[in-house]
């Protein structure tokens, strides 16, 4: 496994720490921060997205999930509201301060996200798509790179040196699952991979344990397993009305749910002796 | 599995067979059709390009392909001639009159190819790209979609279903292989998608034997076994000199190889009473 | 991969060929033989088997499947007559004079079932029971070896070399598919593990198209690729009544759909010149 | 999911909790209790298995792994002591006063083992050996079931409802990793089966982060992930000499890094409200 540079730990023995402006305070991913990203798997509407927004804000998450496109197996599902989205994304962004995460699946809608967002992410089925690795690589905003669906710890670090080998030094990589055998929860955790990516990159690792499972019960065990095994932080799907949810409401948590998950999470990040702002 | 409609094989009891006019002579996929498509894994230059396009015309293969533009997993690879090699292409296809397969991963590059090839691919890697699959499914030209590494058969036609719904009803499924735990082969042919997509579906399916097991020996007995399934043709990886190939060499067979293994794959065709021109 | 040794293609470049005596005449597995064996999933009662065997004997098959003990994934599942049937099987056995094939789970049975039976098989869920195979390698009849459902190539081998270790050099390799994500079909036949096991090996190699995929539609098509991948021969599971069967009769031919079957794997036999006695 | 009856949590909503009487102080695994189990690969000798079983006690180790029986994938490799070494292990117990675990793979050993240990291991390549399930299901040992390579968790716990249906109780789970198409590792933790089995379930479950990962650097990493998904305990793989160890030496812990763990999963522990005694 020598066939990444930028990304292998040789090249840094130092941690990464990814730095994110955000509208009003800094947030930092990496090297001894515990970070939260949270919210909606997709923007549905304003109220209710300035609404989860807030709350969230009220318990102490880092960042804002912002889904505006949304990859969907099929033509026929909902796809996400899509640029038409991006003023509520704004306006949530501004009333809470909070900077926001947001999926890029198309080269061509860089450019429109660029002045609006705080991270852009890649999603599982595009961390391969080389084009967009390319043009993320030529900006200088944050990127969470998620895990492809089948993609191999190696192949990962590569999606990540086509970011860092066209200067962009701010990635961040994110274990969502992996697809296997188990028909009962959608993906499975690969919780090894968390240790893996310490021991062989500089980057910093989060986890998804919401699309991973595709299950709100689970959600809560496998985000606190991935800040045991020493993961960076974590990305919650939080809704009010899961059940009436567009996309995804099976696996999303209720904010009660959520809070409760936060205190627990905190007392990890003390036991681990991370830094959780 | 009702969630694909314009794939199923509800939409149309009629096997749909796919026209490619080509610069001569036109050549059909599917409906009894056995078609061959061969060519070096990426055109490198223009002499062995040109010689190997009429060893292949000679043999009797149908359409060349015609890599331009190669989807790497290091960003330190070899990733073809990219528009550059567009010209040989063309000369390649003028001299032989063969039709041309090439593979497109960017949005920004159909514009610039669809004047100088007949078939567009959709590689494994980008099976769910599906802005790709939106701007394909509004040409009229011929797309062949490869199976993505870890699809399911669903994930599959539903991909196929985003090219139908924007319009363009010339789709031909390619088999690739899919990954699994055993490490020896490069991937799995999944031989039953063969009669699964015959059984669910209208659409043409081919197997590409050379990329699934990237291994010279296997290729010949897994196109034999392709076409016994029912295949509607394969696609072969073919150079002049494998072990200088600049990729996948160990997968290609040479001229003298191919031009056994075509006339084997001409008696089986025979034998499953299918037109081979 | 050097593990293995008495089953490498280094250790003989000429293929075996297990002979199997039978009642009446010798039956041969390997080497230029293509051979089908064929029967219900299970016995299930005297008159039934009788007629499915003659039927089977009629068509031409050279081994009769005699499921005796099932293994099953529930306790509440019908787990086969046992010992009780073994009366059924001699019976069967001597009316037409076809040797025949049964699963042992248990070492304890081998002894009861040595002088009945002709060929040993040895399941999936026990490639690795290494107090088996331990047993079986002590006795001097045939052994058919079913790959694990997610054993490597080369775990196989080495559980063919346990057998070959302790004396028996009668092995036959047996393909029924391997477990991956896909959900459609039961499992996932790995065609390319005939080649791959002509290249390491000198043991033959059957498939079984019935378990593998788990429906009757796709039984054909897969056991054509089989042959025509170079596989020594075909395992299928026949029934009378398919839907009445206690176990798998979703993948079960009627005898008259195995009987067309069976003349074109005649027709592949010939084109791959192999013999079918 | 209603395969399972006695398995399931519609059976029990009290969670299960199995008593291990032990030689001197009862163990409890299940229910509130955290239990750590650990010890070599395999009983190598007389001498370094009484030195490491004493440092184990003192660490404060609830049960000693005692590997008489290792089912090997080669038939050449190192098979472990077999009922030789059984003297060894009933010194080790009678000198620390802990309970002991040994894999069991044939039912010709259980009438032997069975003065002599406490818990009975099935291990992943026996989950589905029906004949030895019955008859360990017939004991009234405690029975430590782990997961096989390529089990769902149906298949899981409809093999512990084989154990149960014959009258046993005692039925611990033991998550071991899975196998997928990731070479890094040896096997893929399924943390989310933790809370999985705890929803479908009322058993115990443990995790075996050192046969799993195959990696000493993982081990922590996940054991903590597993305490903090709430598994009911860890087994690990301790070995003075890592290096010189027989088998698995690249996956042991020296005894000073295991006593750092030791501490960590007390922290855990008291965290997750867990009685470690």
């Amino acid at each position: 496994m020598s066939s990444f540079k930028l990304a292998a730990r040789e090249y840094s023995q130092q941690d990464t720490v990814v730095k994110i402006p955000g509208p009003r305070e800094s947030v930092f991913i990496g090297a001894g921060y515990l970070t939260v990203i949270a919210g909606p798997c997709a923007v549905e509407n304003q109220p209710d997205y300035l609404e989860i927004a807030q709350i969230l804000k009220s318990i102490g998450v880092h960042v804002l999930r912002a889904g505006l496109f949304k990859p969907r197996t099929s033509p026929y599902s909902f796809k996400g509201l899509g640029g038409e989205g991006l003023k509520i994304v704004e306006e949530a962004r501004r009333v809470t301060g909070l900077p926001v995460l947001t999926e890029v699946m198309d080269v061509r809608d860089i450019e429109d996200l660029y002045p609006s967002i705080d991270i852009f992410q890649v999603g599982s089925r595009n961390m391969q798509n080389f084009s967009l690795l390319e043009e993320l690589g030529k900006t200088d905003k944050p990127v969470l790179l998620k895990r492809g669906l089948a993609a191999t710890i190696e192949e990962w670090l590569l999606a990540a040196e086509y970011l860092l080998d066209r200067g962009n030094r701010k990635i961040i990589l994110c274990e969502r699952g992996i697809r296997t055998f188990e028909p009962y929860a959608r993906n499975i955790v690969d919780i090894g991979a968390v240790p893996l990516i310490k021991h062989l990159s500089h980057l910093p690792i989060m986890v998804d344990p919401s699309h991973a499972t595709g299950r709100a019960e689970m959600v809560g065990p496998v985000a606190k397993a991935a800040v045991a095994a020493g993961a960076d932080g974590i990305l919650v799907e939080v809704h009010q009305h899961p059940e009436a949810a567009l996309s995804d409401g099976r696996q999303s948590l209720t904010p009660d749910q959520f809070r409760n998950l936060f205190a627990k999470i905190k007392d990890l990040a003390k036991l681990e002796e991370k830094i959780m702002l």
